[in-house]
């Protein structure tokens, strides 16, 4: 089959980057969401992604105009799925919400549909038969699209072959570099190594075995690469790092979030709120 | 205190870095070993670092020619030491064999010699008491020298801080970002997110989550590096990789120390032998 209509639900930031990608790639794209304001927010930060591209020259101004027209915004889900090739989910990171958009989809989007989740975090097999039909139902789960070109696809235990085939070729056409899971991990491929690679620093600092300086520039210089572990946490969002740190469950991550939790009872939340461990 | 006379001991890979980067650096040097093959490889690796220096306009020729001015060879450990502000050890990573050097150290060094070792895994105290002068010694670590420009600095607790402060300045005069830890730390602060990092993909690719492509693809592609897990343990060399990794306790690291194994066994060591998890 030939993906030509796209459907995504969820106008947040990765729904909007990834609805603007698929625009840019020559698919038509319909964006619903439950709140009309969240159109606003998110035509603002495409408008924003658009000039940054037309400045470092990726994209033409005309490239960019048309991939304008073939982008639009309904309140309607039956609207925004009648002709959809092509589901991507991107809504709140909630399993009960998850699991009533996916029942709703599997009530009126056309057999043809493709059912892909941007989950973070969740495992397909937790939303797949919700949708009446797990077969065409995978993660399909993106970093940021337009700097971290990368797409984790992610069958449960019942995705059709065909659906991965499907996927891997969509991910290319959206510039992205498709991977695939062979079976379904919590935190993709990616982030289950950052994860590693940042609690080992937070024991670092923790244990009061270097300072946050020093932690980052051992990684920077040895890496040659501009940012260290705690850069890295304030970019995340130190709010973000607490949630899925404090869940972990031994000691050392357990101080870890205790730590983090400090900063964002602070008010400390990263670059987002101008400070960090770092200052912005 | 003044450094001007460099005593290194051990004329092995790091140890002639060490002593090339000093007499670049202006300081005298003097290399001891107890093989006299081993200058003859280690000139011949300090010549090859002279080229690639020069090549990439570094230094200069006269620059190189007068650093080898400052740097000559010695079977004699006494001559080594009698004029030397400092000592740097990269002799082989055996506790017993690094204690009886040291022993020896503080029996002819001159009063006024700072002691370092340039260890990757033990720890400052296991070898302190030996000098006689424990207040004086301190771990002193580099990385590569050349391409990873970041040193060490670890004290045992009976370090004196005016050795720390020598240290430093000492270790920016060497062109190295110095980083201070606290306290003792087995792996310093790098190597303790690096194990992290690297058991993480390990665990990845043992549980079958992902290929070795797709691991190391989810790291390059995230963070614009040019290597992921797997290429830089080739890099690493897999028996060395498999030496740290096969004495850590959790079950994970027992698997991935198994799968390293397999790799050892077939004589595949990364890039060194031509082929590890990937060929070169």
């Amino acid at each position: 089959m030939e993906i030509k209509q796209v459907c995504i639900l969820g106008a947040g930031t990765l729904g909007s980057r990834i609805a603007f990608q698929a625009a840019l790639s020559g698919y038509w794209v319909k964006v619903y969401d439950i709140k009309e304001e969240s159109f606003t927010i998110s035509q603002k930060m495409i408008s924003k992604i658009a000039k940054g591209l037309i400045a470092s020259e990726l994209y033409t101004q005309l490239a960019i105009d048309e991939a304008f027209t073939r982008l639009s915004y309904t309140l309607n889900d039956e609207e925004a799925v009648a002709e959809a090739d092509i589901i991507s989910e991107s809504v709140t990171e909630d399993l009960a919400l998850k699991q009533q958009v996916w029942t709703r989809m599997g009530q009126i989007a056309p057999e043809k549909t493709i059912f892909t989740t941007n989950t973070s975090y969740l495992l397909p097999s937790s939303l797949a038969s919700f949708t009446g039909r797990p077969s065409r139902f995978c993660a399909f789960h993106f970093h940021d699209v337009f700097y971290s070109k990368i797409v984790d696809i992610m069958p449960h235990p019942g995705t059709d072959a065909k659906v991965i085939k499907i996927l891997q070729d969509f991910g290319q056409k959206l510039k992205q570099v498709p991977v695939v899971l062979k079976k379904e991990n919590h935190g993709y491929i990616f982030n289950a190594m950052l994860l590693s690679f940042l609690g080992a620093a937070g024991k670092l600092l923790v244990n009061e075995v270097a300072t946050i300086e020093d932690i980052d520039k051992s990684w920077m210089v040895n890496f040659h690469v501009p940012m260290g572990p705690f850069a890295i946490l304030d970019s995340i969002g130190l709010d973000t790092a607490w949630h899925v740190t404090h869940q972990l469950p031994d000691a050392n991550s357990k101080a870890f979030a205790a730590l983090l939790k400090t900063y964002v009872d602070a008010g400390k939340l990263g670059e987002k709120s101008g400070e960090g461990f770092y200052r912005y």
